[in-house]
């Protein structure tokens, strides 16, 4: 049963059957899949620092987003760096995908490890996020991981699968 | 506007209102706070291994639970470990925290190493649960949080955190 569907996500209210036959409602969330990456520039990492309404914090993140109807999630990733980041890629190397939090979304995310970066203004978009592009050794970018000051889960994981 | 209210999430239409002046509606999905940890006994980690009706798959996790009224996060994590596994923590190492997904919910994940295992059989749960636990070398561990073997957002955080 939809509870509510609205431009980015829609809610479903599901009814499961359990091994041992009884049932349990279930709410899940389904926000489509996206992808996210990490643009890896000769010793450097891009980040970019958003404010998230939900968490009413400014978080450290790789550059993601979801993908459009019709899109393949390449598509998407070399989309949404030139919008996010100003650079395009000349290199996406698939790194797997994620599920960020399985117990109530089916959110899943296709990871990219991105080189050979070019600065590029062709299609940067503004709308409603506010976004700072950061440039961070990788160094930093590990120990920034590891003692917190990243805490996005997706972002942990590509640091995981691409610098780990 | 609370759009539902459920015994596990709840889910929040909000206008937040963007730096240039502008205002926009968001969903924001509110699951309560939780923890999530690795539990590492020797040259091994035991994880669980569960079906998610939300991806339709089985996957590989760290055990975790939310947060009951009035618990702390260690609290959590020493209760959780025990139904979830069978064996109770002696040493709980706090790994910081991690959003899930900032985007569109407010989960923090609580993170914690344990170490100092023992069996336990009090206060196993099922529940709506099918939990198998299983027991994986930690270099194993690492090349399935890598090759994407482990897909769960939160699991290759801790690995990363507790043994990156």
């Amino acid at each position: 049963m939809e509870i509510y569907r609205g431009r980015r996500l829609t809610v479903e209210k599901q009814v499961i059957r359990l091994p041992d036959g009884r049932t349990k409602e279930k709410v899940v969330v389904k926000p489509g899949d996206a992808v996210a990456m990490l643009p890896v520039d000769g010793d450097d990492c891009l980040l970019i620092r958003q404010y998230r309404f939900a968490v009413g914090e400014y978080l450290y993140e790789a550059p993601a987003g979801t993908m459009e109807p019709g899109e393949t999630p390449l598509e998407t990733a070399r989309r949404e760096l030139i919008e996010e980041t100003g650079h395009a890629g000349g290199t996406f190397i698939p790194r797997g995908t994620i599920f960020t939090t399985p117990g109530f979304t089916t959110e899943r995310l296709h990871l990219f490890e991105v080189r050979d970066l070019a600065p590029s203004d062709e299609g940067r978009k503004d709308e409603d996020e506010v976004i700072e592009v950061v440039r961070i050794p990788k160094g930093e970018v590990m120990a920034m991981a590891l003692d917190g000051r990243i805490c996005d889960a997706k972002t942990i994981c590509l640091v995981h699968r691409c610098l780990g």
